[in-house]
């Protein structure tokens, strides 16, 4: 038995991938995806602009790469198990103001607002995220026994934004906490 | 009687000035800050780059008289004369799908994701400008006769951002319409 080549070259190339993605987080967080550059981001992950084309076609796939495990991350974080689907989505609020300062927010708001054009391919991979965080907690809201269960998702989805655009203008976590308390309001009102 | 030199020059830097700051909207909303260069600004504006940096020492400069330009509309729409307080306060949402399309929701808000250091002298004007709406929409919940009007305002401020920023990720005006209707009942709740 042996490793195949194949197999090295793909794990090392899975390394810098990750690499680049990891990268990616802190630098289009911290700073913001147009003050990135292509250079700036080869640089910091330690790659060669030739290896970030190899794993990505452009920036732009970098981007929607990015927001793709950005995504991930939301969905792991609303799945019920241990937690009752009221708890759960109520944590979503919690996680606003987590992390290191300065507080970003929401990446998917703030790349639809980089990227302002609706007819850019990140815009419209940003507001998609948008309508699903919708729908996941109008599922949720379901589950929690809430009457209208798919507008209070829209509601709640809507506090959501607007706390994590003030979390992040303000980086101040006590738009979170309030937006938290409105949306428990809304959700207990809406079960019996 | 003669008018003077001085006036005249005035006049004329008033014009460029004027058109300056009329491009700046069109292109920091349309397209976003820092897609739009100082270059292309002064192109768009007719105006030569001295005669720009005869105005503004910078391209931040120029961010910050748009964003005080923005700040002084949302403050003249926030005066309750005709209108009563409550009806002021419900129309901050109605213009958020106002105006041409794509949507672009709260300039405040997007300078302070594009600029998104929280230490950038942009971001914290926009920071800053957050703040004072929250004021506003406090006092005039006060003079609706709501209980705990200060914190309604900053309620209502949060759900504004909310649909200020679907508005703009979705270009769909159905969020502003929703966080109305949620900020009427809150609004509706906290009055006798």
């Amino acid at each position: 038995m042996s490793i195949s080549t194949d197999g090295l070259e793909r794990r090392g190339g899975r390394g810098a991938r990750v690499r680049i993605l990891a990268t990616a987080h802190e630098l289009f967080r911290g700073r913001g995806i147009n003050a990135t550059g292509v250079a700036e981001l080869c640089e910091a992950a330690h790659v060669s602009k030739r290896t970030l084309y190899q794993h990505f076609s452009s920036k732009d796939d970098v981007v929607i790469a990015y927001l793709g495990e950005c995504e991930g991350d939301r969905r792991a974080r609303l799945v019920s198990g241990e937690l009752s689907p009221r708890a759960v989505l109520l944590e979503l609020f919690d996680a606003l103001g987590d992390g290191p300062r300065p507080l970003r927010g929401d990446p998917f708001a703030a790349a639809a607002v980089e990227l302002a054009d609706p007819s850019h391919r990140v815009h419209r991979v940003a507001a998609a995220a948008g309508g699903r965080l919708a729908t996941r907690l109008g599922e949720l809201a379901f589950e929690a026994g809430a009457r209208d269960a798919e507008r209070l998702g829209r509601r709640v989805a809507l506090l959501y934004e607007g706390a994590a655009v003030q979390t992040l203008v303000a980086d101040d976590p006590a738009a979170a906490a309030e937006a938290r308390t409105m949306a428990a309001a809304l959700l207990d009102d809406a079960i019996e």
